[in-house]
């Protein structure tokens, strides 16, 4: 957790293996395997070929004229049970499983160096075994990868330990009787003709071992990544494992210590996640979304205090505020403070002050106010205080524009949710100050005129220059790609309203707390009369005779729920209006042709062929919970749609965001799909 | 020099830029060109093109239906003057010249820290200019490098020093008055729609100039590299130069300062290499090998002593000694203490000492010797002491197999040449017990009875467990791939008997130097000996009925000859009858069919498609200098042939090594082609 590290594998005949800082799996490969009584060896597919290997690893038997030496084990063979923590392959006698333990990561500021150091170790496990129990003789079975860097056999281990690294980075190690080897690949070491194991030009490092005749016998191997020294430029922070470990080998030979305790935490994960009352396919969209936000996460050092990255998948931008919104959840649940420590790097160094104008209308400014940047730099480079890697001035309402008023509306919903759930009455009052400009920088951004607020962001931001914001779905139409007269911010900025009564009424701000409720009536109030009854929905932007029909409008639902507000949401409530014309927005638009697709899938836009997995998932979650939509047979088929579109859509990628018509098209190797997370309330 | 980087660029759409401790060019672009008057931008063709980018670019002309918008420069109109430190191309007013200094590098011993810091300054320097004299209008012209990483723009400058980094890794900076960017690519930084000179998330960073009408505007551009921190495993060295810069942009600024020195040390190599009597093939070879070598070198700081390595090209292997005596001409021209440090730490670290056996009796061990391991390690992974990563044992003469006599010959001879030229008499009595070791040792590789012995290798290293050794020709035949009684490391071994003979002569053990005579003469004899009359020459391999013809029979001849022993090489000398055999055996060998392709070019073996440049080159010098064999017309159409190789048979991968039929087919990007040094003597 937080070592922005992966061992990628899974999809047949794909490159992967172990990488460290990267937005896509790396250009190697995993070797699983035994050899049978002839000495022909067979791999799990875990691994791509060049075309003139092909010819040796045959599938299901001898091309004429070439000896079948090396098999990949057809995918018929195999069965794989991928779990919240474990992902399990097993064929013919082999089993390899990856142990992906995870809990909640202590808060640096109250917990113990030795409860740190258990969370931030740098490692996973991995358990190799083959049942040999036919046979009554012995059979060697093998783990090795392979990536594009050369392999050490470092000092200081002996019979007990054994440990082999790549340039002292990353590793692999076991204290089980095994026989180590560096070669160019598997094959030539099982093979050896020469005398040394570890031939040291090879880029293949591993294990072999032997199963007695009559015994299934079992490996437990350690994978391990370590980076010593600054890890980021803009500024020089560490990874946090470095304060407890020096070098990869301590890394591996504590991950091994260790190891009962991890493999009882993966244990536990896995029982939590089968006794959840959902189908497997939301179980595997949700083991598959964990495991591919881990990957992305970096637990820093900076200068002694902690700082919580979530990288951007393969963007690899750095706490992107509109993935941390969507993680909020997930976060909150595993280990709060990470959101409390992001919300307080937002404010000490990615928040700005703007001006605002009507669109149009440039030459004008008003009074703006606080906002938030998209992120704070991309691949480990921070980008200045104040400014994110990916905002720039002057653009209308395209891709790369700024999102003032939707990073706004992140933080102080991120901040209510991370308030509510707490209860951390210091974090209110020390941004006492930054919750009063959020409210009147929300305010500025409906009108700066009090008598034309209408609830709804309808004015730019100074920093555009003159163009348009966008929203986080910048690669969509207008229809969710445009911030002003949009429903889906307006929806979010209703539920920061929300949040910010709740913050001001505990501090004793009536007065502020007043103005919130106002606004958010207001809102609501804008919203239901948005409503077209010829349509049967609330047009995406109440502007310009638009006449997308968009899911995400209910978005801004899940923040007063998830900060106990339920009259806020009940149908009965204040809102109650709002409540009902959202169930009957969404009831009319999730049909095929408009928000669904043909395979039952959800659509975010009836107008954009671009619907991603963690909007969706969110969506999903509060059509069911909040609204009592009943999914039934459609919430089923679109489930199994969506498991799908990951598993043969986005099959060489890990967890995938964006999807056109089923096929991941971008935001692959993400992290927020954790939205999911919410399922299992 | 010493920085193990390079800027890779010059073959047209082919991929380069700035990397970092590779053995390849960097997956990346150099943009090179000037804006014209329609705002159409023209480039230098030095970056690779997507199929789909291809229609922007439109050589010479508008597509149907598609606006000419980019351009690249077509090959004619391109004239490119290639010379020792610098490369310049010319095209349409625009010039764009690469400025890669180098002189000799102060031994630190006896050297100020100033002289250091200057020496190993990691940077090199660029010109770009634009010749706008015949147009009032001014024009605007540009530099951009693009690699797959982000860009910083760090604090710390000003209007007089901009600067724009990688990862803190690497960076471009300039003095003069120009707009930096950060963009995608030069188009989008050109015609920028947005308000932002730098957006963080491209990866093309580059300056943009403008040349007034009527003026030539010229813009000075460092090119930097810094790896702060650990730079190798196996030892934990850091880069020499972190001893005088803390970071990327004080290298930057420095080499900017101290630009006119550069300047003037690389205009001072480019009229060496003008002023030098060769046509102008050969100073082709020069500079390219030159550029080539030094981008394999690393200047390393091991707990405070200097360690210098030089990187085996695409392999990465570190000091392959049998590299190192190849490129020992070039280093004793430069800096004669790399040489003395690269065979000290072979004798502290990377020496061994074995037994030995008759081929075909591996069991029967006699008393062997010293020697020393093929490299020190592979890739920034220095390999246990004593140990290469090359060499495995139970192979019989195959690749990878032990070198043990071949570098055993290549110690004593780097020793000799090293001694003779410096004179440096601490050396030798330092290293004495070492001399008086490699003398028993080659012996006892002749024969460990000293009655049976011919002064020609013919017992194998228990290392190889009952194979048999290899020479650094580890990709050829038998020829010159088998060590024992072979002519080739016999040359070697009777010139490694006059090194230690000079040596211990100096050292006044008289007794020793007498025995080093008699086993220089027994070689001499037995290489005379072998020469047969009917096929013309020696046979490569005395054993076998071998029929292969060798050019490197003649290698050995270099040793003596640039220790001062002109006796020795002289056709009247004490080794007369030799060196007219190696005369006579040349010339008849050297016609097309036996040791000449087609083109004229050198062909090592007759048997053999596979002929190294560095080796050429090297037996080219011997043959012409030492032999006085008369080159004339063939020897031109040598020198031409040889270089088509590169230009056409290497023009992705820098200078390199091996070719198949002119063909570059292996140690590409390589380092040790300066043995064409020699050819300024």
């Amino acid at each position: 957790m937080g070592a922005h590290s992966s061992l990628t594998c899974g999809m047949h005949g794909a490159r992967g293996g172990m990488g460290m800082e990267l937005g896509k799996p790396v250009d190697g490969g995993v070797y699983v395997g035994y050899e049978d009584d002839k000495g022909v060896l067979h791999f799990l597919p875990m691994f791509s070929m060049k075309d003139d290997e092909r010819a040796r690893y045959v599938q299901g038997g001898e091309l004429e004229g070439v000896k079948l030496t090396e098999r990949t084990i057809p995918a018929e063979a195999i069965t794989r049970e991928y779990q919240w923590a474990t992902d399990t392959f097993k064929a013919e006698g082999l089993t390899f499983e990856i142990v992906t333990p995870f809990f909640s990561i202590p808060d640096p500021a109250t917990s113990s160096a030795q409860e740190q150091k258990y969370a931030s170790c740098p490692a996973t496990l991995i358990k190799v075994s083959y049942d040999n129990r036919k046979s009554r003789k012995p059979r060697r079975f093998f783990f090795g990868v392979r990536m594009d860097g050369m392999w050490t056999v470092p000092f200081g281990q002996d019979e007990h330990f054994k440990c082999l690294t790549q340039r002292d980075r990353l590793g692999i190690a076991t204290e089980d009787d095994v026989e180590t080897f560096v070669n160019f690949d598997v094959p030539k070491a099982m093979r050896r003709s020469h005398g040394n194991p570890h031939f040291l030009l090879g880029q293949t490092a591993g294990f072999i071992a032997e199963a007695k005749g009559g015994e299934t016998r079992e490996l437990l191997i350690s994978v391990g990544y370590f980076k010593s020294g600054q890890a980021t430029t803009g500024k020089r922070t560490r990874y946090w494992y470095t304060r407890y470990f020096s070098n990869i080998e301590e890394v591996l030979h504590y991950s091994l210590e260790m190891a009962p305790g991890y493999l009882a935490e993966a244990e536990a994960r896995d029982a939590e996640l089968k006794e959840a009352k959902l189908n497997s396919e939301q179980k595997f969209l949700i083991a598959h979304a964990t495991h591919s936000y881990w990957g992305s996460t970096e637990w820093l050092d900076d200068g002694g205090r902690p700082r919580w990255i979530v990288n951007e998948g393969e963007y690899l931008m750095m706490n992107t505020f509109d993935l941390t919104v969507d993680m909020l959840f997930f976060e909150m649940q595993f280990n709060p403070w990470t959101v409390r420590n992001v919300l307080e790097q937002f404010v000490r160094e990615y928040s700005y002050y703007d001006q605002v104008f009507a669109p149009g209308k440039p030459g004008r400014l008003y009074e703006g106010g606080i906002s938030f940047t998209h992120d704070m730099g991309v691949m480990n480079a921070f980008s200045p205080s104040g400014r994110s890697s990916y905002e720039v001035s002057k653009l209308d309402r395209e891709c790369f524009s700024f999102m003032t008023s939707e990073q706004l509306a992140n933080w102080v919903c991120c901040a209510g949710v991370y308030y509510a759930q707490t209860r951390d009455d210091d974090f209110l009052v020390r941004h006492r100050g930054i919750l009063e400009d959020c409210l009147r920088s929300l305010q500025h951004r409906d009108n700066p005129d009090p008598r034309k607020r209408t609830g709804i962001m309808k004015f730019e931001s100074s920093f555009t220059q003159g163009g348009g914001e966008i929203t986080t779905y910048d690669s969509l139409d207008h229809s969710l790609g445009q911030a002003r007269n949009n429903i889906y911010l307006a929806s979010k900025c209703w539920a920061s309203y929300l949040a910010l009564e709740l913050m001001f009424t505990t501090l004793g701000a009536t007065d502020k707390a007043a103005e919130c409720v106002k606004s958010a009536k207001l809102c609501a109030k804008s919203l239901v009369k948005g409503y077209n009854k010829k349509l049967g929905f609330i047009p995406a932007v109440l502007e310009g005779g638009n006449k997308s029909a968009i899911i995400p409008a209910i978005e801004g639902l899940i923040f007063p729920h998830e900060m106990g507000l339920k009259d806020a949401v009940s149908p009965k409530g204040p809102y109650g209006d709002l409540i009902k014309t959202m169930k009957l927005h969404l009831e009319n638009i999730l049909v095929k042709g408009v928000c669904l697709y043909d395979d039952g899938g959800w659509k975010l836009s009836s107008t954009a062929d671009n619907s991603w997995m963690s909007k969706i998932n969110l969506c999903q979650y509060i059509a069911r919970n909040i609204l009592g939509v009943k999914s039934g047979r459609a919430g089923a088929l679109a489930d199994h749609a969506h498991a799908e579109w990951e598993r043969n859509g986005s099959e060489f990628d890990a967890c995938s965001d964006q999807f056109k018509s089923g096929v991941a098209k971008g935001s692959r190797y993400y992290p927020r799909i954790v939205t999911n997370i919410l399922w299992m309330k």
